[in-house]
Formats: structure tokens, C-alpha cells, sequence
């Protein structure tokens, strides 16, 4: 016992008298990195375990028109992405993605995740090694036989540094306007994670630790998949059973997809920001619902759709659902997932999304009890 | 392992061989009891293990008028709960209390909460002994020191017999439709709850059986009270982000209270459709939810806006709120659960209804690590 204490008082003298603080780069300068910036500029501003200046890795092309953060030249310029909120002024905006990386000890990866694998190989030659990283990337990834990848395990994979993961009902634009949100923050390594709770709590983003990061990045991205199914069953006009029952079904397949393909995922992760409240919201109104919506109402092709609703952005609900059914199928688990193998159905094999209630009822199963087989016939 | 299976295999055979079958009653005729005769009744016709007759206990005044069922002189006649439904012809309405559950072996309570403690003294001597009963009720009650008090146990402590409970995310005039649905069963006795599986069960309203009947019916109290912070969120216009935060913290000082006083309630229960699915049903859609929008926005009282707005019903989660105070108040817990303090504070003693965010923050708690106490300033 005495040990211990005395481990931590080392720990907490050995962290209060050090001299360097921590440089963080931001990788992405899209609407959410924009939305994070903000946090993190000002919580590095305030928190003496940061440099006060955060590179942000910007396009080149992009730092003139859209990014409201500090060029090299000194100017502030405006974002197109987040209208009417300016960017600390600690932010600078980097060009140069090596340079960003070369001289940070904390990467924080904010990209499409189709982008990934490209910005991994241009930099992993140029991280430190005692760099860690955080993935407030939304979406998972998958090789080429189309099996699931995690993002944190891409960039431990690629970089060899530790990776956390940040998820949960986070709305960009209600989050850089300061409304109240929950986020949760999936870590391996303690230490790493204390250092970045610091970097994004705020009064209103409260950030909660879990130490299961691969709890967490399957929340993020499985509710893209049960979100279709909100969006089948807005279609056909079902009332509020139906749908808190659809986004029950699809938080307990969630949870039991995540147990099955990786040892450790805890039953409490889904009752975080990421898990069940991140659902909730992305039933009720994320792309993927409102799409989902139309694709049954309209009978129109995924590809129409997103041309017609989402300006240049991607489903993230219609690759997931083809890579979880694959892997489903791969491993001969597809009569375990009702719910989500008749999303695929109704998604991709011309199912009538009526169907939608057929997926709800065999994820019930039929009571057998020597009661139930007394029938009157 | 021989011994269980061969219990397992006489069980059965005593089942199978049996003459007996169960009479059903039904306690109560509002808009949730008819909607749930529909199925009753047509699962007695269905299934051998029950009696195919079942009454239903029926305020003398209201046959005339109200109810579809079968009058003892053989009309049928059609609800004013339920429009458009008629019940099945095997539910057979009964004026008498007493005559309705004398010869019952199955009594299905579905009365407005405050009306059960009447009834229960009006049955106690009338009540055969091994008789078991199922509690469809809502909302809890209490007694004269505000004491909560579960209904399941005053069934249980005034009949002494077994009572299990049904709960879920169920709107009574979508289930009458025949829309999907599910319902939790909390049992404490197996055999009944087999039965109760078989009389509720269908192909639209399936019923899952959890062996912890207490997290059920805390689920189904619980969950009114944090519908008023959902009303007092969406009158203060914040968005999905902050809803779904307060739905989370909410389901989680729920599975807290009833851990806390109760022993035995398990986190699973909060994952069924009694906990997370009926929790966002009604704080998307229900009185609570609207009538808290109102008490924010407007600043009238609970009585005025009960009499504007519920024409004759009662709001629960404000008489709950008032519970769980009292509780929480009379054994210092008060500060462990500072979202529903904060939703009493609002209710009852003038609290700024901006003040529900302090609730969600306090619940969070601040990150207390070596890191966030190094500040600059």
C-alpha cells in the first residue's frame, strides 16, 4: 500500500516539476477539427501542460479561403466551415503536413477517415517516438478483402505510437457555439489520457474516460447502421414504439458485434456519450436517417441520393453496414445479427424495408417454454 | 446434472398433462387495459394453458358508455379509450370487484396507481392462495411519509401473492394498432413468468423476461423524472447534442437510485425496453416531456397546466420527482444525484430552468488529475 502512494506522489511531483509542456498538431481542418480547435486552443492556452501555440494542418489551398485560424503570414482568416466563429489565434494553420508532425508530442487526427491511409504514410517517418495520438475520426475503415479496420489500430499500426479515440453526441456546430455536450474518451494508456481529458474537457464538453478504446470506436460506428433502420422505419410511418424499440434492438446487436470480434469491449461503454446517447441523436436526425428515409420512401440509389441530399459528403451508415455484413457472413455469424443482416437486406438486396419489423421480431426470438407449445389447434 | 434434467423433463410432463387451466382477470378498463385485452384476449383463445373467458373489471357507470367488451347481458359495446378497437368477445365486463377475481388465478392490475390501495383492501379476503398476479401499472406509489413504495410490493405485501410486473416503451393506441412493440416482464417466480410470456406475447409485442423485478419498476417511475429536465432542455431550444447528454446521465442516475436502494437490480434491466427504450419514448413524446416545456416557457403551474393541458390526467413525473427528493434528502444521497436534485430544484423551489445544464455538469464531476490541476494561471 505504502508502495503505491509513494508511486503516485512520485508520479504527481515528477509531473508538477517538469519543465516541458507537451506540443500538439491538429491533423484536419474540416468542420469538426474547426469545432475542436476551439477547445483545444483555448484549454492549451490555460492548462500549463501544453505549448500555448497548436499547429493545425491545413490544404494549401484551403488556408486562403477557409480557415479562420493564424496563417504563417499573421492574418486571421474566416472559416467557411464553422460561419461566424473565429478560431483561437494560438491555431496556426500549417501547410506543411511533415512539419506539422515532426516536433508534436500529441497528434490529434481530425480527416475523413478515406484520407487516413495516405497522411500515415506520408508522416511515419517523421513522428516521434514518444508521440501519442487521438482519433476524433468518424467511421472505420476496412482493407482490401473489406474486413473492418479500427482507425486507432491504422494509426498504432502505421505510426507505433499509442492512440485514444474521442466519440459521442457531438453536434459540430452546437459544439463550437458552446452548447452543452458529452463526449467520451476511449484509452489505452492511462497517462496519455489524462494529459488529453485535459486538452478537450470543458464546462460544456465534459469528457469522460473509458479504458476501451475499441468499445468506443465501434459505438461511432455501428450507430450509422442502426440509423438506417431509424430511417426505414420513419418511412413507413411506425410510431415511437417501433422506433425506441429499433434503436434498442440495434444498441444490444452493437454491444454483442463489438464482444464477439474483440476480447475486452465493456458492457458500460454503451451506456457513455458514444454509446447510447450518441445513437439517440444519430437516429433522430444524422444524414444517414434522413437518407435512409428517402431510399425507402423514393426506391432512388444510395448514389442518387447523397448526389441530391449531402452537397459532396459520404454515407458512412452504407459502407459500414456492407463491411459488417461481410464479416458477419465471413464468419458465419449472420443468424446472430437479425437486425443489422436485414439493414444489408433492405439497403442492398432490394428487400421490401417493411421488412425492417421482421429483423426487430427474430432479434426477440419466439418464447419457447413447455407453456408457449400448448396451443389450442 | 442427470437430477436436473430429469426435474426439467417431469416439469414438463406435468405441464403437458395438466387439466387446470388458468383463469385470467383483469383489474382495471382505461385505454392501456383495453389495448393489452386485445392481446390477452386473443392469446387465451390461442394458447391451452388459459381459461378463453376472462373478465374485466369495470366500473358499473362506465359499461353503459365506455367499454367494447362483452356486458353480461351479451351487447357489445364500444370504448371511449380506444377508438375504433373492439375488444375480442372473449373479454367479458364485470361491475363487481369481488366476483371478478374470486375464482381468478391470474390477476392482471391496470389501474391508475392512486386507485390500487381501494381495491386491494376491497379483494385482500376474496384472493385464492395460489394465485399470481402481474402489475401493468405506472408511475409508483408512496406512503403517508413519502416513502416510495413499489406497486409489485404492495401487491405482494396486501394479497400475499407472487407479483411480477410488465414495462416498456408502450403507447397504448399504437399497440392497440397492432404496431411493433416490445415490453419488459420483471418476474420473481419463473413458472409465472412463463405463463404471464405466454398470455402478453405476440408477433408485434414482444416480451422479455428479466428476473429483477424492482429494476423494471424503478425503470418505468423513474424515467417521468427525467422526462421534466427533457421539457425544461427543449423550452430553453438547446440542441440534439445536450437532449441526448441529459437522456444518458439520466438513464444513469436511474440504474444508480435503484442499485442504491435496492439490492439485486441488475445494469442489464437498464438496456431492456422498460429502461433505455421507454426513457427515450417518453422524453421525445410524453406528458411529462410537454408539460415541462410548458412549466419552463410559460412559468403557470404544475396544477394550472395540468388542468390546460392533460384534460383530467395527472402528471407522474412530478409527483416521483417529489419521491425521490425525499429519499434522496432523508439519506444524504442528495449530492450523488445532482440531476434529479436539479429537476426538483426547477420543479418545485423557483431554480432557473437554465440551471438543468449545473445538473448535467455536476454529474460529471471535473476531471480531478495531476494535469488539470497545472494551470497558468
Amino acid at each position: 500500500m505504502s508502495e503505491i502512494v509513494s508511486d503516485e506522489v512520485l508520479r504527481e511531483k515528477s509531473i508538477a516539476s517538469r519543465k516541458a509542456r507537451d506540443r500538439v498538431a491538429i491533423i484536419g481542418s474540416g468542420n469538426w477539427a474547426s469545432a475542436l480547435s476551439i477547445i483545444i486552443g483555448n484549454n492549451a492556452k490555460k492548462y500549463d501542460c501544453f505549448e500555448n501555440e497548436i499547429k493545425m494542418w491545413v490544404y494549401e489551398e484551403m488556408i486562403e479561403c477557409k480557415i479562420s485560424c493564424v496563417h504563417p503570414n499573421g492574418d486571421f482568416l474566416y472559416s467557411t466551415y464553422l460561419h461566424g466563429f473565429k478560431l483561437p489565434e494560438n491555431i496556426i494553420a500549417c501547410p506543411d503536413l511533415v512539419r506539422c508532425v515532426e516536433d508534436a508530442d500529441c497528434l490529434v487526427f481530425c480527416i475523413p477517415h478515406q484520407f487516413l491511409p495516405g497522411v500515415l504514410n506520408q508522416i511515419k517517418h517523421h513522428v516521434r517516438p514518444n508521440t501519442y495520438a487521438i482519433s476524433c475520426i468518424k467511421g472505420v475503415d476496412h482493407d482490401e478483402n473489406g474486413r473492418l479496420r479500427l482507425i486507432t489500430g491504422m494509426i498504432y499500426d502505421e505510426l507505433n505510437i499509442d492512440c485514444s479515440i474521442i466519440c459521442g453526441a457531438n453536434v459540430a456546430n452546437q459544439i463550437a457555439a458552446g452548447e452543452f455536450a458529452e463526449a467520451t474518451l476511449g484509452y489505452r494508456v492511462r497517462d496519455h489520457a489524462e494529459k488529453l481529458q485535459v486538452l478537450f474537457n470543458t464546462p460544456n464538453f465534459c469528457v469522460q474516460l473509458v479504458n476501451d478504446p475499441v468499445g468506443v470506436e465501434f459505438c461511432g460506428s455501428l450507430k450509422n447502421v442502426i440509423a438506417l433502420g431509424a430511417g426505414f422505419v420513419d418511412a413507413l410511418g411506425y410510431g415511437s414504439n417501433t422506433k425506441a424499440a429499433l434503436i434498442r434492438i440495434g444498441l444490444q446487436e452493437m454491444k454483442k458485434f463489438a464482444k464477439m470480434f474483440y476480447k475486452g469491449v465493456q458492457d458500460n461503454t454503451f451506456f457513455q456519450s458514444a454509446g447510447v446517447a450518441d445513437l439517440i441523436t444519430t437516429c433522430w436526425g444524422g444524414r444517414n436517417v434522413r437518407c435512409a428515409e428517402a431510399f425507402a420512401r423514393t426506391g432512388k440509389s444510395w448514389e442518387q441520393l447523397e448526389a441530391e441530399m449531402l452537397n459532396g459528403q459520404k454515407l458512412q451508415g452504407t459502407t459500414t453496414c456492407k463491411e459488417v455484413y461481410d464479416m458477419l457472413i465471413n464468419t458465419q455469424m449472420d443468424q446472430e445479427f437479425p437486425l443489422m443482416v436485414t439493414i444489408y437486406n433492405i439497403a442492398y438486396r432490394g428487400y421490401d424495408p417493411k421488412l425492417i419489423l421482421e429483423g426487430c421480431r427474430l432479434h426477440n426470438g419466439v418464447p419457447m417454454t413447455p407453456y408457449s407449445m400448448l396451443t389450442q389447434e
